[in-house]
């Protein structure tokens, strides 16, 4: 081990020890056994340029192992990046660049959000699996995409079954440019790893096709080198290095969960240091580690960026097209494809879901970056494309995805295609089976990223398969998290409505919520589906009072509007297919629909209530789980009729 | 093969057939695949007495492929349970005892409620865990507790990350006398299982220390019978018994997907069978085929089941004192344990969840089948218990559990050991974190189980974490779930008596919800938090506004009632730790808590103001992600003070 490489690692320890003690919160203890790994990782390997962090053809790192972030932050300071001294100092401060997990598009050089365990790594195979497909999309397209991704993990995110999930799809993709360093130390929050854990790791990675190297000294900066260098030579398997690291290492307490989550303190972080023979004033660091990052990382980074653009002058000349089309994809615009609005058939009957197929297959034709598929549900969520290409390992052009049943991998590998780029996506599976990957639709949400989930079978319409496949209160999760647009089309108008505002968005997550059973074409607004509530028919003279329906219940309260008018009640009906939307109007737009007080308002949505009394006193929902039974039994064992709907309003009225 | 075992094989396969196609709706695909497996085990192995159905001590068989329910009732129809023909006819019907997947409590014999894939594994390895307790919690305790566990999935579980959780924790525990079928038929919904899985599957449960068996051929009845039977002897390892079946065999599109999830219909049915050489009429099960489930699997049951009466009445002679403990832990009756109202220092000032550990070790002294922990956070969730032991393979007799970072199956095992029977549990983990096993607490609700979910770091004071780690929406979703009792204490007498309720739920989950920062202990009323909600600050004259508020908001709001006294506002403080107890009670009181009308009320609490406008028409909540910061600074930039909330008050009176 070179002198540098020793100096180098120790100033990045002091500077974690002094980073975590100023803030007096956060977790030395696997930043101080991982630092050799990072160290390594970023000056003998990462290609990545800290002048342009989000240069499209960098590596990718995702810590996921998030709690480690003292020690990301200071090698993104030391590596050129805009993370400065000052900011190491506010490390977990309010508005500071340095929060207590890594936060993508808030540092950079971050490249995803991590903390939540598992996801990191389920994020860096959907940016694997995004590497490839981009890099097969173009001719020659290597060109424009080639790179490798790294994550870090420790033994929470291995616990964790989405690990399982986000490994075993790695494995079948053979994605051999994933390299997964296991900080393997052997230690958890609560004590000794052999309190919880005995699997044997390795075995259980090779089971899923992964190659593994192992590292036995977690400070042999030549043996990690020696092994990140073998690891990206794979040709047709994922690597696993597993590298034995003694947790807090230099710390009294180390080896110990004591120095899990807790900073060292004055004491201790002194004793640390002169352990390792770092003799230098608190948050200092010398000259020739940054000379050296600069001569190593930043200079590797520079030099292939550079290569880059002058390899992407050539291709734009060679591939025109090609690169038009890659551009775009770039810049995610999709409005080109929505010149037109479509056009129904009156008598369309389709249920959503299949509008939502029929919009999915005419947009996968259209757009060619657009990318996604379901957890083993495709002929049911209709994500089917017709002649569509699977993603394998042997048709990596293709871009129709498989995901088999692994709903919660699905959706965070979609965060990792997105935060990769170049790729529209979707995933498809049951409204009421979104409970297994709630967890990354929030990570979506936090992360801004335009994930778009296709979830049908949306109430207890879905009928005989009975209440552990009858949505309730799915809906109502879903709206509660914050950046999350939740869509729920009446028709097929409002469903290739939905699709557009999905498609085009930037920064927010988009539930696409379909039905199982046809529907009728309504007197529907397509244009208003962005206004996320708009009036679909109106009352004849007075307004006694206001029904809101969102998708199957819309047609349920037009047929209770004609009744109630019948008995002189004069009804308007509102189509609310996103409460979000609707919330983003202005005060006066949202009176103007609903009105100002709510005590003649009546919701109507075959789902809970939860969350509805915020426009209507009167809901009629669903606040009990559903039954097995064929549809048309179900709903009328739970009332959901349009006479019941007259009942209910003339007797709240 | 003997010639009964292939009738009756082919009796089962086609009623099966029979079922579907009569409600033309199911899965027969995996119900005709796994028929010889189910068979063999009924008549060969388990333990059960179906005049009987919940007796304690009988053996657990868990489907965790709940789709292949036809098979189920089937096998529990002619096992003599009280699964009729005519029950068998109106499958998937409403209100029938024959359901889309099986339900606990609805249907006797069934043993688990099933469906959502991955947690009947899950619910599997809870209930091997809770034969082991049980059985070392008394003096030779094995007299009353001591069967087997087993379950059958097939590769949809298997592909769910929830199944590696649960294999790895039952590969840790040693649990040797749980048994899992793998029906392992190679295809799912979408079409080859290559599409998406390329796992060695033995490699990997021997990586989790599993004994692994394999029949090669899923027809031979005598193989699978010898694999239970080496099984059954194993000392410390569960065993995975993989079975390699063809799906839908016997059907024209046998080995395909297409007979996993539609009914074979008249013409392929009667293919099937003719294919089998059975020649009976629709659901017409000869009587050999009854007779000998008689003499096999029903008089087992019986003889056990006698016998095990036999050696209670003598356990009862011998440990008396031992007995009635274990009679006390059958009923689940915890009211002896509570007799006092429980005092306070009037200086209290600990964190909800420091009391929540008091409360938690008292109760745990007291109630010996009083068994739980968390997930990796047991320090920081306090569910440390002084001078706890810990259940381990070495010492089941603890009571201290360590999950792991496996929160979902720490939720799904819950769920596991109450199934069980003969214990209180208790998980705990971060609020924010209840993200992972929200599917897990939705089925606790869904079969009547009352989990205690201890959640702590409840709101954006969690402060340096950030936002992956503040919950803002969760107490949203998780009161949205139908039977789910969230309880948000203010203060140690409230997390006291919220202890009270969660330990004598009988069919109802509790969550309770607790802060991370101090909270001083109010006016608070033991008793009325059974209510829900309660005044606990009177206005002093008029009533001008109501603030209701809760947990850590509760003390906010005392401080906010002090202020707008002093400007001339007469306010009301109402406590509401749950709002699912306040729905329950009478109107009347209701009205007199929080008035009829709305417009005068002031909902505080510091997450998400989703699903309070139920309750009030002004909401401070935080509908936004949280900070990096500490916990004060954090709390102040999202205005969440006293000031704000008269400011907040004064501008909406």
């Amino acid at each position: 081990m070179k002198e540098i490489d020793k100096l180098s690692v120790n100033a990045i320890r002091a500077t974690c020890i002094d980073v975590v003690n100023k803030a007096k919160s956060g977790h030395p203890g696997m930043a101080l056994g991982s630092a050799p790994i990072l160290y390594t990782l970023f000056t003998k390997h990462l290609v990545a340029n800290p002048k342009e962090p989000e240069w499209f053809n960098r590596d990718r790192f995702v810590l996921s192992a998030g709690h480690a972030s003292s020690l990301l932050y200071t090698l993104l300071h030391v590596s050129g990046y805009e993370v400065s001294l000052d900011d190491l100092k506010s490390f977990r401060q309010l508005g500071s660049l340095t929060p207590g997990h890594p936060e993508y598009k808030h540092t950079k050089g971050v490249d995803a959000t991590s903390g939540p365990l598992g996801q990191g790594i389920a994020q860096a195979v959907g940016m694997a699996m995004a590497e490839r497909a981009v890099a097969h999309q173009y001719p020659q397209g290597k060109e424009l995409c080639s790179h490798y991704t790294y994550a870090l993990c420790g033994d929470g995110c291995l616990q964790e079954g989405l690990s399982q999930e986000a490994i075993s799809l790695a494995g079948h993709h053979k994605l051999n440019k994933l390299i997964l360093f296991y900080d393997s130390n052997a230690v958890t929050l609560d004590g000794g790893l052999d309190l919880s854990f005995s699997e044997n790791v390795k075995a259980r990675f090779k089971a899923s096709e992964w190659n593994v190297l192992e590292v036995l000294d977690g400070n042999d900066v030549d043996a990690i080198d020696e092994a990140i260098s073998k690891a990206k030579t794979s040709k047709s398997k994922p690597t696993l290095i597993i590298v034995h690291t003694i947790i807090g290492y230099g710390s009294e307490k180390q080896g110990t969960s004591k120095v899990h989550g807790s900073p060292l303190g004055e004491e201790d972080g002194a004793k640390a240091k002169k352990f390792y023979g770092y003799d230098y004033p608190e948050f200092t660091i010398p000259e020739e580690v940054y000379s050296h990052f600069k001569n190593s990382f930043a200079k590797r980074g520079e030099e292939a960026y550079k290569n880059y653009l002058k390899v992407v002058e050539e291709y734009k000349i060679k591939h025109a097209g090609a690169y038009k089309k890659f551009e775009k994809a770039l810049s995610g615009d999709v409005s080109s494809y929505f010149k037109k609005e479509p056009k129904f058939d009156p008598s369309n009957s389709d249920s959503t879901r299949v509008s939502s197929g029929k919009a999915l297959n005419e947009l996968y034709n259209k757009v060619p970056f657009l990318m996604g598929g379901s957890a083993d549900v495709a002929g049911s969520v209709m994500t089917k494309i017709t002649d569509g290409i699977n993603f394998t390992y042997k048709t990596p052009k293709g871009r129709n995805i498989n995901w088999g049943i692994r709903e919660f991998e699905m959706a965070a590998a979609q965060n990792g295609m997105l935060l990769h780029g170049g790729l529209k996506t979707y995933v498809g599976a049951f409204l009421v089976f979104v409970d297994y990957m709630k967890a990354a639709v929030r990570m979506a949400a936090l992360s801004k990223l335009p994930g778009i989930y296709l979830l049908s079978h949306d109430s207890l319409a879905v009928g005989e398969d009975g209440p552990t496949h009858q949505p309730i209160e799915q809906l109502a999760m879903l709206r509660s998290i914050p950046n999350v647009n939740v869509i729920r089309p009446s028709d097929a108008r409002e469903t290739y409505a939905a699709w557009q505002i999905a498609l085009e968005s930037k920064e927010t997550p988009t539930c696409l919520i379909l039905s199982r059973q046809n529907l009728p074409l309504l007197a529907s607004k397509y244009k208003e589906v962005q206004k996320g509530a708009y009036i679909i028919s109106k009352e004849a003279k007075r307004l006694d009072a206001t029904i809101v329906a969102t998708g199957s219940e819309v047609s349920l309260a037009i047929e209770a509007q004609k009744e109630l008018a019948i008995r002189g009640v004069d009804v308007r009906v509102v189509s609310m297919p996103s409460t979000y939307l609707f919330d983003k109007q202005t005060k006066e737009y949202r009176d103007e629909v609903i009105g100002t007080t709510k005590d003649k308002v009546f919701a109507v949505e075959m789902l809970s209530s939860f969350g509805w009394y915020k426009y209507a006193d009167h809901v009629m929902g669903i606040d009990t789980f559903g039954t097995s039974a064929p549809a048309k039994d179900a709903i009328k064992a739970f009332d959901f009729t349009s006479e019941h709907l007259v009942k209910f309003v003339l007797a709240n009225l």
